[in-house]
């Protein structure tokens, strides 16, 4: 299994049909091909060698798409970057995985000095961006026009394909070691499902595609053959557009992108009629946002695909057939994928019957490697080949899944994971802060939202505005909080722990009142 | 990845629902699970350990069913045994397997003292017929019913799932292995394809379960969680009546027996409505054939999947759209299955162009481990991790495989592999015989037929008849030279090889005229 087989199959069968469209640029497959063994070769003229590490942060585009297919081809490893981190936590990325080699776009170009004040190991920044190649920086299209083509290294099976950063436990990002084979698995498992993309179709990718949830069907689009198309990052008027000028059958978001489509006059205007199916993940989708959505769209089916990059991505999945009936299903995260193997566990590891909460787990070939460099974390995550998930649910008697809380203290805001250690690290750091603890609220546009409870020193004061500056230098926007609660002291449990569900209970409650 | 794994999927889903219907018996999943537990457990009760291989000989059913579960589940290897041989070959191939549990049906059992008088190593022989339960043979419902059921030991990955015995090119049948990864990739990317069962799908068992052919869509179905049907041998009559009955969606043939089923009253008295897909493979298809089938099957698309044992079994397909077209598509073998990469190599392995004429080899997950204690003909078929098929063909500018020759001396007749040089050890063995070639010439119900040359030792004379009767009592019936034709002398080669082809070019003159 690896990664760049379906590519060799398409260029087989349809070599002059469409790959990727991005923008004005249309690719065929035989093209995309070519650029790749050129791009992979010029990697190795770069000195990239088997299993080297070549990062990219970058917005949506047919390069990162050929980015990612090169890389492998090289025989290389992928360490995509959140697009959305602070300098510092990227610097920690390139770091802790030994990245020497990144790929930027023009809106990255501008954080490199950032960066590499933090982390001198980048031997070699590659543009892919349209603008000018910005000093110390190669040129994507010079790379791709003066190597020779390789043949492809084939790396596959257990073989390392990839390293994708993930919010920490322990307030650092920490690393999800994919195989090709934990990838490739999910795809055939995903395709096999039927619950998403297919044959002849044409997918939108509009949610960034460093993250495992758009790349899993990216994946499963290479294996089937069909064709990418790209926007450069979410924006309902730009994703109204594609879909329509492309026809565009399938895209992957998440709720809250769903929401901002919808209710965005350009879902009306534009004749969204080819969208046949819409994969949302990171939560379930409230059902009056699924009612207008299917009302705005009524030719469109709705499928949810929950997991986490540990899986590669899909674990489990709730079909289109579940979205029509409404109800209650829509609480559900879904049944178990073809490819995996879901139970809920009690604290002592044995399986739990149905209808009775412990720990999600899964088994099966999605199952990631481990972590990068954290054997401990690695070990505590998986025991016996199931990866315990940290969520926290139930299974009904016909197998669909129901999250009731996290066994991670993680907050999941407009589809991002946000692990409350990380954020209250960077809160305490403000000179005002003599305690704190960061939770998540309800949200209605982003399901949750970071909110910071705050114990001041003696004397000192804080505003959120203060605050916000303050944690904004040191971690991505998306973890910032949102709301600022200044308390005498904070709820304490008799072993000294912060009792975080009080703090979250308060808000739900003034939420439902 | 294991082939338990979507047993425990479905009784997590749909537990009360039918996995198996045989005859009048009918199980849910929830049932079969516990049965299959329960014989796990019988195994290893007695004796039965990691790795030891279990055979089964006997006709379909629903316990065949239950032991392609049971033995990964007790952790054991599978080493189902084709029911067409002879006693001969069946001990040899529980012998070079190291079998020493075998399960039988009734009709089997009757063989049982010729297997024991030339193979002493089965040491416990498990009764699975309805009959009585024949002395020296343990009752399979007693051993169910006795055991306490056991955990899935969950074998996968690259742990041997089981051998399985191809006719051999040097005269002896040669055991494939394949892990549990090779059979689960496949079952995935085949079901990803959308060309066989689906969601909601009835499987009938038509084809001899001890076949990987069979085997491919019996796990596809397993990981898709849809019900099994089985008769227990092909049966154009009995076919029909179980589509009808049984409301069955897909079912696996050969194209004899697709001209068996068609050209049958059963076909046109029956309602076979509910068919919904006829995948067939080891050969193409006649158009005649094809066309007739349509007409008396209307509803029902029509596929091909070509593979072998070494690939677990389909690495490409010819699709329902294709055999519609119908034209000079239906001489071709389809194209990649999503799984595989196809290549067309020369005698030094590198890839040709489309149009031109090569080896057809195959990379992939379901590419077997190897020829069980075969060191060297395994190093022949897989090098750099790609299948040498030994069929020889060419692609076209879209893909599509055509098989024009075979590298191996080798017939298909009636969709079962005849290996040239086994029949020759067998008809060289006669008395009468100095010298002998058999090849495969044209038959219209069987595709070829095994047909031998012989030159009689001076002053022998030989009959087909007396000939018949000596090869059947060494090898399978299948396998046993239908035409005989006595000659002065064999063509030779300047090298002193045989020149088969001249002998096949002179009967397919003849059938031409």
């Amino acid at each position: 299994m690896y990664l760049t087989q379906g590519l060799h199959r398409s260029v087989q069968q349809t070599p002059r049909e469409t790959m990727t469209i991005c923008g004005e640029r249309t690719r065929t497959f035989a093209e995309v091909a070519d650029r790749v063994a050129r791009l992979a070769g010029g990697l190795q003229g770069l000195g990239v060698g088997s299993g080297d590490r070549v990062g990219i942060l970058a917005l949506n585009s047919d390069r990162y798409h050929e980015y990612l297919l090169a890389v492998p081809w090289a025989d290389a490893v992928l360490t995509p970057v959140n697009i959305r981190w602070s300098p510092a936590e990227v610097a920690y990325a390139l770091e802790d995985s030994g990245t020497s080699v990144l790929f930027v776009d023009d809106l990255f170009a501008a954080a490199l000095p950032a960066i590499r004040d933090r982390y001198d190991g980048l031997r070699t920044v590659v543009h892919l961006g349209d603008g000018p190649t910005p000093e110390g920086t190669l040129s994507y299209e010079s790379l791709v026009a003066d190597a020779a083509p390789v043949p492809d290294a084939r790396r596959g099976g257990d073989q390392l394909a990839g390293i994708f950063y993930t919010g920490g436990t322990t307030g650092l990002p920490k690393g999800v070691m994919l195989s090709h084979a934990n990838m490739v698995s999910q795809n055939l498992g995903f395709m096999a499902s039927r619950a998403f993309l297919g044959p002849g179709t044409r997918f939108l990718h509009a949610a960034p595609m460093f993250h495992l949830a758009d790349l899993a069907g990216w994946g499963g689009q290479v294996l089937l053959g069909g064709t990418h198309v790209m926007v450069p990052a979410f924006d309902p008027a730009a994703v109204a557009a594609a879909i329509e000028e492309h026809g565009v059958t399938d895209v992957l978001l998440v709720p809250t992108m769903i929401q901002m489509l919808v209710d965005h006059p350009a879902a009306k205007e534009r004749d969204l009629g080819c969208l046949e199916r819409v994969v949302y993940g990171a939560s379930t989708i409230a059902e009056a946002l699924l009612r207008r959505a299917m009302d705005t769209l009524p030719s469109t089916s709705f499928v949810q695909g929950y997991g986490m990059t540990e899986l590669a991505a899909v674990a489990t999945i709730l079909g289109a057939e579940e979205h029509r009936a409404g109800g209650p299903l829509l609480r559900s995260a879904g049944r178990a994928a073809p490819h995996v193997e879901l139970r809920i566990v009690d604290d002592g590891g044995r399986e739990v019957p149905p209808g009775v909460v412990g720990e999600v787990t899964v088994a099966g070939p999605n199952v990631m490697l481990g972590y990068w460099n954290r054997p401990e974390e690695t070990a505590a995550a998986l025991r016996d080949g199931w990866m315990h998930t940290g969520d926290v649910g139930h299974v009904d008697e016909e197998g669909y899944l129901y999250i009731v809380d996290r066994l991670k203290d993680m907050i999941v805001s407009g589809g991002e994971n946000v692990y409350s250690a990380e954020v209250e690290n960077a809160v305490a750091s403000h000179p005002s802060v003599a305690a704190c603890a960061v939770v998540g609220v309800p949200d209605d546009a982003w399901g949750e939202r970071v909110h910071a409870v705050v114990v001041c020193k003696p004397g000192a004061t804080l505003t959120l505005d203060e605050l916000r500056r303050h944690v904004r230098s040191l971690i991505a926007s998306y973890k910032t909080p949102q709301g600022l609660e200044i308390v005498e002291a904070l709820p304490i449990s008799a072993a000294g722990k912060v009792l975080k569900r009080e703090l979250r209970d308060r808000h739900r409650a003034e939420g439902e009142a």
